[in-house]
């Protein structure tokens, strides 16, 4: 493939085009699947084979205090705090996204006594819907139900039954983001919480949690921030919330004075009552060191290149007649989408086949789509250029439909 | 120090005493403090680094099919299982260990509807009562309800009121270990469950969960496994009670079909319906190559060098007149503790830094308790002789009354 000058010159021209030497990537790849596992960052490799060999290996134990083992779910909150818009204090590394959306649901109910709805959308991220339902499951229909609307019934559905308005700020399948300066509006409005779900957000553009007014916040730790795979996740409490909010998880990291051992709960203040049981400290260095590659990046200026990558693909697809076929399911305005593009054909799962087996990493969701991550770090015009080209490649000479691309994609 | 041909000689016929290679210890160091993290198997350094470089580095996201990441909870479960007396199918590795307790108390209480009391020790791990006290604070106490009873009075208090007997096995502090199979028949007779907690016992001593009759049990991978710092935890689930549980933390790994993306929940069959968010990797990965050290190990014959090297140590300090003033708290017989012994001093703390500095590590657990952890993969006769030459020479010297002994020990 010859690559248009025009082209090359955006590459030249990128600020960000220097993070691409913070990653190590395959050779012959252009991964655009940094919305399901971010991938290796250098400064990750080096600081987990330290902290194994080193830390743990000669300094064991002691560690703990020696490297500041157990400062991590904050010093890691601190950082992913900065890049959502939340001043320090707020934001905590632990458990899983599901695990503490658990909490935060409990804690958003028990602010909000005497209103028992969890307002959510029908096509939410299936596992903030599955806690939300494992919790109104546990305390009975009568102190807790899950109610997933239409997206565009929100509103209607903000009455003084509803505890918190529970969202993923952009949709794992179609991209679409939510404005949620106005729907958090809307639901204080009507004396609701709000719990947005950032997985596919942090790191992948500007957010301001705390100008917003937003009450509680999850995010994933191995999408954008690319923290390893299955990296310990975050939680956001507004400081105005901290003293008065408690949390089921209360495990002893969560104690006031863990290590004196008293048979007594007493939570910590602050965003620490939120932790539960020990950190998890490989996965969360591995976090910790990824989060360097973000301490120079201008969040702004990712969000324009992610916005100038998704628009230079969408208008080389709609120039394709190859890819007439595509249908576009994500908003055409940049505006209100995520930094993704999916698109539905018939033929989805084996054309992502096909496009991995070529080298573009892209994923499948079911039924039909193909989602295309677009991760300005490392990613360039050229990348997403050549994408393209090898999709129209793929679907114009129907290679998908070789009987090679059978198996099924099993991970998220 | 020349160390007595008698004890050199049990070095020699130590059936055990290769499993020292599988492990990186740093040099001129006796480490007595397993039972609170393990140290670094050479196993779990040479895999992680892989599953780091060419896992995550170079397979991205497919390493989740093509290297089985997905299927590692069942794996590890199942090697776990192994060591603690589980077939197949019952253990999972997962979340933490309190996290795995909230899971396990809720089931207990859905089994045993119009019973609502957890009942358990005073002295129990703190985490465990803290997150039993966290179900029933969350449900009301009308339906959940903790009573913490002083351990001898555990019998007498298993009334048709119990849904579940929540014990740690062997006890974090004093190494005092329950009798598992009288007071899990106990709990039966009266119609309760029982939920044992192995931190101290998993990896440590032989223990038969299938054939006792546990019906639940939380474990910790990070100990006496050797997971690495914050290693996942694991959970089992008696075969018989698969089909009729339920748990809250219900996310989308405990899903049926968690890539199919559906709203509606509907649990995994069989102990798969314990996971809820993504797993995490790193430390995951760390915590399987550790348990190949395992694999051809008899627990029988581990737990006799384990009392072997306890005893020998017991017997020491009570030839010691130096250490006249140390008071053990474990109990005599190695029958009735764990792999452990915890002896009381007015300057425990001082001491144990103390001992820290002259390489032999320890804790220190509030407020006056020096705590030696036995762990006959790494550790042998002379290893043991020398930390009590060396605890005596402190002892008897006043070493610990140095001025530099001050600073708190922090974790766990």
């Amino acid at each position: 493939m010859s690559i248009p000058k025009s082209i090359l010159a955006m590459d030249e021209d990128d600020s960000l085009a220097y993070k691409r030497d913070a990653f190590l990537l395959p050779e012959n790849t252009i991964y655009m699947d940094g919305n399901s596992l971010g991938p290796l960052p250098v400064s990750a490799q080096r600081r987990v084979a330290d902290v194994v060999t080193q830390q743990w290996g000669e300094d064991l134990i002691k560690s703990w205090n020696k490297h500041q083992w157990i400062d991590l779910p904050y010093s890691i909150g601190d950082k992913i705090g900065a890049l959502i818009g939340a001043a320090n204090g707020q934001v905590v590394c632990c458990d899983s996204t599901s695990v503490n959306l658990f909490k935060l649901l409990a804690s958003a109910l028990s602010l909000r006594p005497g209103r028992g709805v969890i307002l959510s959308q029908q096509d939410n991220f299936p596992t903030d819907l599955y806690m939300a339902d494992g919790l109104s499951q546990l305390l009975g229909e009568q102190r807790c139900r899950l109610l997933q609307a239409p997206s565009n019934q929100l509103q209607q559905n903000l009455d003084e039954s509803v505890a918190v308005l529970l969202l993923t700020h952009v949709n794992f399948r179609s991209g679409d983001m939510h404005d949620m300066q106005r729907l958090t509006q809307l639901a204080h409005e009507s004396g609701a919480l709000v719990l947005w779900d950032l997985a596919h957000s942090a790191g992948a553009l500007p957010l301001q949690l705390d100008e917003v007014g937003v009450d509680f916040a999850v995010g994933c730790g191995y999408k954008y921030l690319n923290g390893s795979p299955g990296a310990p996740a975050f939680l956001y409490v507004a400081s105005r919330h901290l003293d008065a909010v408690t949390q089921p998880l209360a495990g002893w990291m969560g104690h006031q004075s863990p290590f004196e051992f008293n048979n007594q709960y007493q939570a910590k203040k602050g965003i620490g009552q939120y932790l539960c049981g020990t950190p998890n400290i490989l996965s969360m260095v591995a976090l910790d060191a990824a989060l360097e590659v973000f301490a120079d990046v201008d969040m702004g200026l990712l969000r324009d290149k992610s916005i100038a990558l998704s628009e230079m693909f969408r208008q080389q697809v709609l120039d394709s007649p190859a890819l007439a076929e595509l249908h576009l399911i994500s908003p055409t305005d940049a505006m209100q989408r995520g930094s993704q593009l999916a698109y539905s054909h018939p033929h989805a799962y084996a054309i992502c086949q096909a496009l991995i087996e070529h080298g573009v990493i892209v994923d499948f969701r079911a039924p039909d789509i193909i989602r295309f991550g677009f991760t300005p770090l490392y990613l360039g015009f050229a990348d997403v250029w050549r994408a393209v080209e090898t999709l129209a490649d793929i679907v114009g000479d129907l290679r998908y439909l070789e009987g090679r691309y059978q198996v099924r994609n099993a991970v998220t």
